[in-house]
């Protein structure tokens, strides 16, 4: 089969979630040894809920909350869990569900079932959690539950804490857990990097595929189709990471290009740059990969000067990071290497430094260099209790702005876009006017943008690029003319 | 291409949602006037807003209410609309967006725009609402809204009333609008017909797609992929109108198979009957459509027995159906034909009309017989007021007890399953233990179900059956065989 695959869904080990509770659990009991607090207590997170849409009965296809998948693994709904503190024991409360389940939804599970799936050490139901809580806790009077609160630094959103019948039968503890549990997802596991790097491998490959089968005259949406497919197909991928990309033309200058009201519904017209920005998710771990590349297969001049502008910057990004190196640092060398390229093509002139102190570098790129990876897409922990968002254009962007750190995955990603309503101010601006060449820059006007995007791995020494699509420009042009990838 | 389609997505006519505006207007003003009531105020719905995952910044791709969907056809989240009840004029609300939208998620566009795109009257701004309604009345005091509040008999849910800053600023009608806009959504026009019949026709398509690429070994949702690959590639289908439902063997009894707890993850075995309902939605309006057929290709005697019951039922009620004819007499029917088939197979004994007094057919058949579908797949307005839904196993599951009419689009999917937990009880119970053959019946076990649905229009003189699915034993076989469909 043409479209057939190399690869396919790995067993899922349920000691990953093992692991991340120990992790937890350990972090938690070293910062309340610290703050000379008492080892009791229990973590207790509530899982997510099934959703029917507007009124009707039309129900969601439910994903798990990311903190929930991160320590329990549970794909169903209506669970919530628990950590003791003092004994490190696991407890999963399911859902008890009606007689009728068997026949809609299907086989109802013992209790025995879940325990085994996700190797926690006891099960019971939901109703049961202030009595199982009260028995399990040593204390006389109400025993501590550190519940999840905190804010999503991406979303301005707070977590929402564990709610149940009952809950005033406790003291609660709203601030402890949020950011130790936050920092434990920011460090991978060796179990957790090897699901990121199969939604890496499937999604590289259908990347190559969805090159392979772009011609001009298809619609944006059937790359998209061709992407969900393979990583379905042959990956088990049924989540994406996020809503695909799929941008031609002018519309690759639109960062988030493909969400409802700007549908991947353009047709591909030769000429047209494409920037396809699509991840899938394997149990919960995720991948966001971009490829940028000629909808005809054939880079002309000026879209090989934009593209490895931003390759280079690419490159010289991973190049560099390795454990302590400033995230901020890599996000203006990006826009650095983008500068200057787009000076040696003459579409700006003048000095790269003073164009820096301009920040004329997020003109051109405006969102931030990368984010972390994991669960979630824009993985939380950017931004350590205490550190502030920087100001100024592309900064203030940034998703994080923290050291890098062994175990960290973040995607680096640069891009270089033409987008009227950020060039036309700048170009106009007293201090910005002069870097500009007008005869230059008006080759790029409906030209779009590029943007490359890998998932990169700190390592003790360096760094992995776990992303394994074609990136030169002679491997992109050799698959889309069917050249087999890796290439011989 | 092997896998390539007759089929493109068709143009959709915005006369569409201009017709079913002046349909709702008409019904309204003519129950005003019946009921001494003055011909005035607003019509005012609330569209859909998108939503993010949990506390994260993933944004769940939107698709819009279906009340407004089904009157304005916007797909854009965070709009209002109205219908000036004097005039007949129609007035859209569009969301102020903020200057770096264009940045990120694309062009802002201009009023004028969606005036032209969604043929309203005029178009004003979300936050101009209590201005532009108190503007456009004539009364002197506050205006009155109708709004959207009454209940959905499927889910229970009420449906949201639109909410602005402001309202206090009307009158608010909370009880009118709501059954006399679902009555509107009950009979289809020829333009909304055109879009269910495309809707059909795509994944008519896809399931013979399906059944030609099912091999043994494979998995359950490689064969969901399938089909939403292909409504999505060729139909330019990017909504399902339910999550898929990829059930082999045993679990193709579970009767809502496929949701995150029974994720279409078992691998076909030689032997399995495959059961799958999926049905692609294209420009709001959905399919519903289920094949069951052998994994293998070829039907044994019993699958042969099974499968022709259900299909029996399937026709019988097809050649039934016209505008008068009752649907809880259509479902009687079904389970009476499946009923006969069973006691011909030996599977049951005795006398059918005495099963049906002990609802023996709801042990086969535990689900009602089918239901509206449109811009919901369970399209409201089952329970016209007044109507109350009935007792007993089987019919207390029907989502509608109406007499058909010309313009509805109901389903019509008889089934017959082997559901331990409703055959053990009938088969130790009083007055139904008589009925079973035990070594018959033994012979069912796993064998799990088979149901057969297709999309059906009521017409003036009879019905028309939308779903073009090979349905015949020897059609299915074909089919998986390598012929084209239709058969030469």
């Amino acid at each position: 089969m043409a479209s057939s695959s190399r690869l396919s869904p790995p067993k899922v080990p349920m000691e990953l979630h093992v692991k991340n509770r120990e992790k937890l659990l350990k972090s938690l009991r070293q910062h309340l040894a610290e703050t000379s607090r008492p080892l009791h207590g229990f973590v207790l997170l509530q899982g997510g809920e099934e959703k029917t849409r507007y009124c009707t009965d039309h129900i969601e296809l439910f994903r798990q909350e990311s903190y929930f998948a991160y320590l329990f693994g549970v794909k169903e709904p209506g669970f919530y869990g628990a950590i003791d503190i003092a004994t490190g024991k696991s407890i999963l409360f399911a859902p008890r569900l009606p007689a009728d389940y068997a026949v809609w939804l299907g086989e109802i599970k013992p209790l025995s079932c879940f325990q085994q799936q996700y190797m926690v050490s006891m099960v019971h139901y939901t109703d049961e959690i202030v009595g199982v809580l009260h028995e399990l806790s040593n204390v006389l009077e109400k025993p501590l539950l550190f519940l999840l609160h905190g804010l999503n630094t991406d979303s301005n959103n707070f977590s929402k804490p564990a709610e149940f019948e009952g809950i005033e039968k406790f003291e609660k503890d709203l601030t402890t857990l949020h950011p130790i549990l936050t920092e434990c997802r920011v460090l991978k596991s060796d179990m957790e990097l090897a699901l990121i790097q199969f939604a890496n491998d499937i999604s590289s490959e259908a990347h190559v595929e969805v090159m392979r089968k772009t011609r001009v005259g298809m619609e944006e949406y059937q790359l998209e189709s061709i992407f969900l497919h393979h990583t379905y197909m042959y990956g088990g991928c049924r989540h994406c990471s996020y809503t695909c990309i799929c941008a031609t033309g002018e519309n690759s200058a639109v960062l988030h290009y493909g969400h409802a009201a700007a549908p991947n519904d353009k047709i591909l017209r030769d000429g047209d740059m494409a920037l396809f920005d699509m991840g899938a998710e394997y149990h919960f771990y995720g991948s966001d990969i971009t490829c940028s590349f000629p909808v005809n297969g054939k880079f002309t001049s000026d879209q090989s000067l934009i593209y490895n502008a931003v390759l280079d910057a690419h490159n010289a990004v991973i190049a560099e990071m390795k454990p302590g190196v400033s995230w901020v640092d890599m996000h203006k060398l990006a826009e650095k290497v983008i500068l200057e390229s787009l000076k040696n093509g003459c579409i700006i002139v003048g000095n790269v430094d003073d164009m820096m102190v301009e920040r004329l570098g997020a003109v051109f790129m405006p969102h931030g260099l990368g984010h972390f990876l994991g669960i979630d897409t824009h993985d939380p922990g950017g931004y350590l209790k205490g550190l502030e968002k920087l100001k100024g254009p592309g900064l203030k962007s940034l998703r994080t702005i923290r050291e890098l750190q062994e175990g960290m995955v973040i995607t680096v990603e640069p891009g270089c876009y033409f987008i009227d309503a950020l060039l036309a101010p700048a170009m106009e601006g007293s201090n910005t006017a002069k870097f500009f060449d007008r005869e230059g820059i008006s080759r790029f006007k409906g030209f779009g943008g590029v943007r490359i995007e890998s998932d990169v791995h700190v390592t003790a020494g360096g760094c992995q690029n776990m992303t394994k699509c074609p990136r030169q420009i002679f491997e992109i042009e050799a698959v889309m003319a069917g050249s087999p990838w890796p290439l011989n």
